[in-house]
């Protein structure tokens, strides 16, 4: 019996490297928005990242009880983020900041402007990618979906590329899906969606898609058991990495029976 | 620091038994439209699942190796399904004869006279469940999710109730989500969602709706490469009925940061 | 220059009758949740309905200033409807006490068990239609979208199928848009949809499809403007009805040029 | 009786203009993909449009009977666009050769490197816009939606801004719906949904958002009857318009009777 099956898909084995640093994990956290600092290494053992983002404004060097820093496991990289930018300077700024106070050389780009969204600056945070990744920080800007920046910042030497999937915070998910599958198909450099994903479901259906990662913080922060919810995102993200590899069956418009329809009892 | 989380979910221990018996995996699956037999037992090992359908009349008694049973792993619950009848008498028959032949006493009726989309016939679904579950079968009904027929179904003593997402095979996921919705919230029984799913994803979402578990079976058997696809849909089942426990988050219409925001370099 | 052009639709005249009667509209309205009776003739002249359905119990036989049918203009069609019946035997009584109390014989079959989301039963509604039909009405069955039950609504001599898009007065649009496809694909009496529709787009999109015709009320009555808003779903009917006939063209998942896209300045 | 109704509009006339002129038709069209230039005029008229856009290259001047400018009616507002530029530099260009060859000062910024998905390349859009802002044209900037270069074309002068909703000629809808949603929140210029609309329910949708305006080509042009979908359009950009100002009611989960549903017989 021969069926139509699904066509091969083109990534049949598993790289995923940033900035030269392999990953086993796809989904990136957060630490922001959680009840307690103490809930975060739970939450990070939880969802198995590698990466973990921080505002660099969070961390407080003076009193270590509050200095999120040491709440975050040893062997993670640490990802600082320039919220609080409004202007490409600012963010190289915040940028070089983090690096002096021991933060490494990853720094995810965020100007914001709009108070109201929190939308990224697509044209400030190209100009501080490119200053960035010229001072040797691995550079991941956050920006709105738009292949024209998206090419910009990969010929400008972006680590990777996180567009928004809706604005932060918001739970609402993969609202500029269009866009960012158009992104994947077109860039090379890895997609990772930041922002918008409330569920296990959107987390997956992006890595079914061809993301190369997600980054999870608000889901996971407000979910009521933060903890369980880390590891349900976990799950999802390796379920969605898992069948894009394994290359997803067609959609059709009618039915096609899984079992055979007539004549059972009328053949006899 | 106050935020708004998610509501504590109703359900927090994870009971789960259809006709007094107790299962682990939340993920049936199917055994149509493989390209052999021979990877039938590779699947369900992936998938986890505990619960197995398969169309009678595809039990070909003669012919051992044609004969799916026996690629069908021991401990596997049997759930032969009804397909082939156009009314509640051929499925009753059909029924009978599967015990008969040793397929033990769960049914899944499927009473399809439309040929196009395949769809159930709730009535005759409705009357063919009463009657099997009178002759002590634990009878799950495949039907067009609508509540008045939900109610009739868990009055009558259906095990389950099986709403369809999309027609059989179109892989198209849950368009009848509203109406699922609606049957996790009024009706008792677990809701298993049966046909349409066609990705990991939308499986994620289904338990996260509440739904007590999904059957997928062409979405696997139509994977490039079905082995991985049934352990990506084990790990989607697992992440949305683990975010269903661990409660989700408010979506919100606006953005909401997560980190500070303003005055980084402004309050120095 | 050839181009892929949409395909000719299958039907090119634009007939529509519902119980041997011949519409111009293709919009009913109703009578509900408006804030006085006084606007109701002004929002039926804005709508340009021909049909107007309204709950006999609200008919207020004693008292002419509030009897809702002192403000149906003359001409219109009455469609009084069995709402509060919550079995075939209730519905078949309102519809007998209609019809003597001079409403004609016309009837929208409403009964309701549910009382959280009102859906209909659609089992007691196809008694219900079966009877009425034998006395001589001309029954138009509100129903869960069932391909089932339609084809045995069509068979009994229903008028019109009226398949709900989302529980009524929610606003929700066509949430089971792919049942309602499926039914009008395969019912050949009149597909009317009824209940969800909260917006003139959501009207289109509904003759778009091949509706015959869409029956609004909440979002009419609750808009801030009811008399405006009447008239926006005229339009949007006429529009949707407007679209289908003129056979809509296909989707693409690429983009396709509307104008010349390259060489403009090169080539010279 | 009380109810809920919908909020008051902010806006309750209905002020139209671009560069100064005003406008009563809200829908924009094209004059790429149409089988013949002898249809142009009809479908013009019968989408009563007040601006018509083209690409120069189409227009052959030495040839009166290919040359398109000679179907447009008179009094038609002639919306030229740069399609076929790469850069800025060349949209310029285009936009000049445009005003001297007599087509008015109204120019189109299409900039698109992308040859696969036609997407306009927002940093050239932003030069080309405040150049041609400065030599006195009324400039209308094709985009990817996306707040902050919305903003800044806002802020060099841009009559209007031009957000896709989907990749042109791919008649999809409106696929960045939450982009563009952003967009009439926070721009002031009017926001003319351009690209994608491929059904009028989209065109009304789009309305009811709030946009300002939307053009539409392909759709018409590839519809088995253009002028018969230039007149849906037409009607559903009224229709979308009108219950924009007439003040939609509000989403609600649940269900809202329109008729009351209890008691009618057992009152008695």
């Amino acid at each position: 019996m021969i069926m139509q099956r699904a066509v091969k898909p083109e990534q049949t084995t598993d790289i995923f490297a940033i900035g030269g640093t392999k990953l086993n994990s796809r989904l990136f956290t957060g630490t922001g928005k959680f009840s307690s600092h103490e809930i975060v290494p739970k939450v990070i053992e939880a969802s198995g990242t590698q990466v973990v983002t921080m505002a660099l404004r969070r961390v407080d060097w003076k009193n270590s009880q509050e200095n999120i820093l040491n709440y975050i496991p040893e062997g993670i990289i640490l990802l600082p983020n320039t919220s609080g930018a409004r202007t490409a300077e600012e963010a190289i700024r915040i940028a070089r900041l983090a690096k002096a106070a021991g933060c490494g050389h990853w720094i995810k780009i965020e100007v914001i402007q709009d108070q109201r969204y929190l939308l990224p600056d697509n044209q400030e945070t190209l100009i501080a990618t490119e200053q960035l990744v010229k001072e040797g920080f691995v550079v991941l800007p956050y920006m709105c979906p738009d292949l024209g920046t998206a090419r910009r910042l990969q010929s400008v030497g972006a680590a990777a590329v996180m567009p928004l999937g809706a604005p932060i915070g918001s739970n609402r998910g993969l609202q500029t899906r269009e866009l960012i599958r158009i992104l994947i198909e077109e860039i090379s450099v890895p997609i990772i969606v930041d922002a918008g994903i409330g569920r296990p479901s959107e987390a997956a259906e992006a890595m079914e898609m061809g993301a190369a990662a997600v980054l999870v913080n608000t889901a996971i922060a407000t979910a009521y058991q933060p903890v369980d919810m880390a590891k349900a995102f976990r799950l999802a993200v390796e379920a969605g990495r898992t069948a894009y590899l394994a290359g997803l069956g067609a959609r059709r418009q009618e039915a096609e029976a899984s079992s055979p329809l007539t004549g059972f009892l009328r053949e006899e």
